[in-house]
């Protein structure tokens, strides 16, 4: 059974530490610290060396308004905003497959909010979808130390089908999630998962 | 017959000029003035809103290094700098098959240079091979007025086969690049080329 500091974290004993020292520091915890995009940045460098399969982040999209161009150094953008992405983060090809997700994370332990998911990214998995492409959400509860994949049609269904407010019940992902477990090489291993839910 | 301009341009008769006067105003020319990327973007555009495709250009990528928050207003990027791409510009999903490209132009008439194309990119796009994804590259001569499809494996063997100065020969991409024809809507209907090449 492992064993949570209060905030969530699972308590790793460390070897070298007597069991009636103080907890030992951060850096010794597995994972501490590594966000949801840093796992998933990390399993797809592990995946694109093997060619196990080429999944890329896509870039922020970004407004460039203004750009200096110095002699003898790089040019400099000087004036850009943040714009709305029009899809989601990931996207990439699996095993002949077209795969596409988005990732998000929340400390929330009985919901998953979707207010940070927008509208054109739900209508950019859907038309995913009607193309034969693979589309889901990788929904982490940091509190619960949990990862699940959860494909966009069920998705969409909690997306459009609340007025406001709108979240997924944390029962709802235990049901009809895919947990992925974390790992080390790679750290977290959702294309295994995809594997399982999707190739019959 | 078309009658071209000194610079390779399409002379088309305007029906309101008698023939004698000058030449109509640069405005009066079908797709005059529009890049491929325009052309691309547009197509993308009737693709996604048809359900017939689903491709995206990905953001240019930047490295963004200071951002400043104004109460009341959007954050502002007050500096950044551009970063080489890991990837081709364009990917998406076509009728269950992945779809990766890059698309250049050249006012070259002989032969379509190769210095804009990087390692990063011939890379992916063998990768994608592997992966059974759909890899080619959009190319266009301005001056001849003309855009081909040409497969990645052709494309690679002459972007690694050369050692400095790469380039791929004019009549190589006439005789074994596919012509994408110019149209209205969409634009530039490289899907169809697309259909015909990989889909049997």
């Amino acid at each position: 059974m492992a064993y949570r500091y209060p905030n969530g974290k699972v308590y790793r004993p460390n070897k070298n530490t007597p069991s009636r020292q103080s907890p030992p520091a951060e850096k010794s915890f597995a994972n501490r610290g590594m966000t949801l995009e840093e796992d998933i940045n990390e399993s797809n460098d592990y995946y694109i060396a093997r060619d196990i399969g080429i999944i890329h982040k896509k870039p922020t999209p970004v407004q460039i308004v203004d750009v200096h161009y110095p002699k003898r150094s790089a040019a400099r953008i000087t004036e850009a905003y943040f714009k709305q992405a029009s899809t989601t983060d990931y996207n990439g090809v699996f095993a002949g497959r077209y795969i596409d997700f988005e990732a998000k994370e929340t400390r929330n332990k009985t919901a998953f909010p979707l207010q940070n998911f927008h509208d054109h990214q739900a209508e950019h998995m859907h038309k995913v979808q009607k193309q034969d492409g693979i589309a889901f959400v990788l929904l982490r509860f940091t509190v619960h130390g949990e990862t699940y994949l959860y494909d966009a049609s069920r998705f969409l269904h909690w997306y459009y089908g609340q007025s406001k407010r709108k979240s997924i019940p944390y029962k709802e992902l235990q049901e009809h999630g895919h947990p992925i477990p974390l790992g080390l090489h790679p750290r977290l291993d959702y294309l295994k998962t995809v594997k399982d839910v999707y190739f019959h």
